[in-house]
């Protein structure tokens, strides 16, 4: 349900009570009832869907819009009740809504965000995100970096085990005859030899080269500027970005309202809508539905693909 | 004209043929007129435009698609001419056509670009690059530059000296009553502080609160992620990206072939299409006119808000 003062509540009642989502799963929201009763109610809506009780709060506690010792530890508590519900076999996919940072805080958890907390929960000796627009899928090399600091971050070995992740997974759950990547380069005008900068030929080549040699299908590094709209053309399935905004500044111009976040390298599958707690709009009944019903169809589709296989 | 060995002649050919252009400006191509008529018939197109006749080369050594010396240096005397015709007060506006690099070294000039050529060449004390598309118009902080080098090349006088330059340029080519800003953050989520990085509280707040004082409408730091998306929701006029590919990347996947490329500082109007020579299509007459005749048509838009001023 993510954080009970944030949008979670609202934008899960609304994306539930959607015929085109009620159509294809059996949703079962680790949550507060009598929350999202009050939630629905507030919006004309009904609840029919399967609440699993989280007991971890007094909803009547709850101020929407504000952050909480109290929700920050109930969002950690439903993040935690569904890690398990997964872990025994009881879904066949994990969807989060958004928390607030604060709250992984409170559970002493050092990182930015609630992949972290699940590659930790389930001992993954490597995740990586990717982001989903309707046009571009893109798989972020590093994440919460200073700029400064991401040159000397991307070493062959943690950007080939990173690209043969997402290769891996992307065949998994998306393109079983494997995906078509392109690297994005780092310096502008990467892609001729990286002039100014030397990452490309001392990096980036080496690792298309190596990875191109065991058969994956790799190109780059492509000029970052570019390589973007290149897959939105429909030239590659997805790039691998290497840093945050590098990924995420193109993706978001092209669907603000439509990203979805999807965690590679889980032994889940785990989506979520591509936005925070947004508690500015938190209880005014205007949060949209958008992001999480297509990190919803998203989970089922990798579903779907993983089944087929 | 540009490279002569590129698509700068199919696509003026192009455009020039184009009523819609026509119908807007009196266009005068310094270049060659022999190779310009070829590649007119090539097309099954007529030349209906005035050719100022530039000898640098015999046309019928240009082989289309290759570098040449005599291209390069063809390309150069081009532009050279143009520049005096512009100095001289023969034209409301320069566009410009692609060149290769290596034209500029034959100069002995080391940037990258026509654009530092025309600083140089006009004595301007600052020019800043400005892309723009139907949605979104991107000005460049560093252009460049390796992205390692890129934190330390932001220091609040010369971040100050570009928004001031966008600014008062904005103002005099686009909206009279003065642009709406943002400035685009360093480091990711960084308009929570900066965390992770510390520009953001160093350089780039006290940069807007400054601007802000002297009272010019920017806002920021904003999420290098988000304020992309924000300005083509119409939240902006235009943002300020720190580095090339942070503001390139998210224009060119909202509009491919239509991108602009405008020269703010300059004494003159100057525009130029966002691509290069493309010498793998050149002489093939496959080659897109479009970004051409929207750097004409946003020439034409300028030329007409400076007199109305």
């Amino acid at each position: 349900m993510g954080d009970p003062a944030g949008v979670g509540p609202e934008i899960i009642v609304k994306a539930l009570s959607d015929p085109q989502i009620r159509a294809v799963i059996q949703p079962q929201v680790f949550g507060d009832r009598a929350l999202l009763s009050q939630t629905a109610s507030r919006l004309g809506l009904s609840i029919e869907f399967e609440v699993r009780q989280v007991n971890a709060l007094d909803p009547a506690g709850v101020a929407p819009g504000a952050f909480s010792e109290v929700s920050g530890r109930a969002s950690m508590a439903y993040l935690a009740a569904a890690a398990d519900s997964m872990e025994a076999g009881e879904a066949d996919a994990l969807v989060t809504g958004p928390i607030h940072k604060k709250a992984l805080w409170l559970c002493g958890q050092k990182g930015p965000g609630q992949t972290e907390w699940l590659e930790q929960r389930f001992r993954a000796p490597r995740v990586v995100m990717m982001l989903c627009g309707p046009r571009l899928k893109v798989v972020l090399a590093t994440t919460h970096l200073a700029l400064r600091e991401v040159p000397r971050a991307l070493t062959r070995e943690s950007l080939s085990a990173t690209v043969k992740l997402a290769e891996s997974e992307l065949c998994r759950y998306f393109y079983p005859r494997g995906p078509r990547l392109a690297l994005a380069a780092l310096n502008p005008h990467g892609e001729d030899g990286g002039l100014p900068g030397r990452e490309e030929q001392e990096v980036l080549g080496p690792v298309v080269c190596d990875l191109r040699a065991q058969g994956l299908s790799v190109e780059g590094p492509l000029a970052g500027d570019t390589v973007f709209a290149l897959a939105v053309q429909g030239r590659f399935d997805a790039v691998v970005a290497l840093y945050h905004d590098q990924g995420l500044a193109p993706l978001k111009a092209l669907c603000f309202a439509e990203g979805v976040n999807v965690t590679l390298g889980l032994p889940i599958i785990r989506t979520s809508p591509d936005h925070g707690v947004a508690y500015d709009i938190a209880g005014s009944g205007v949060a949209d539905p958008t992001s999480l019903k297509q990190a919803i169809q998203m989970a089922v589709g990798m579903a779907g693909t993983r089944e087929g296989a």
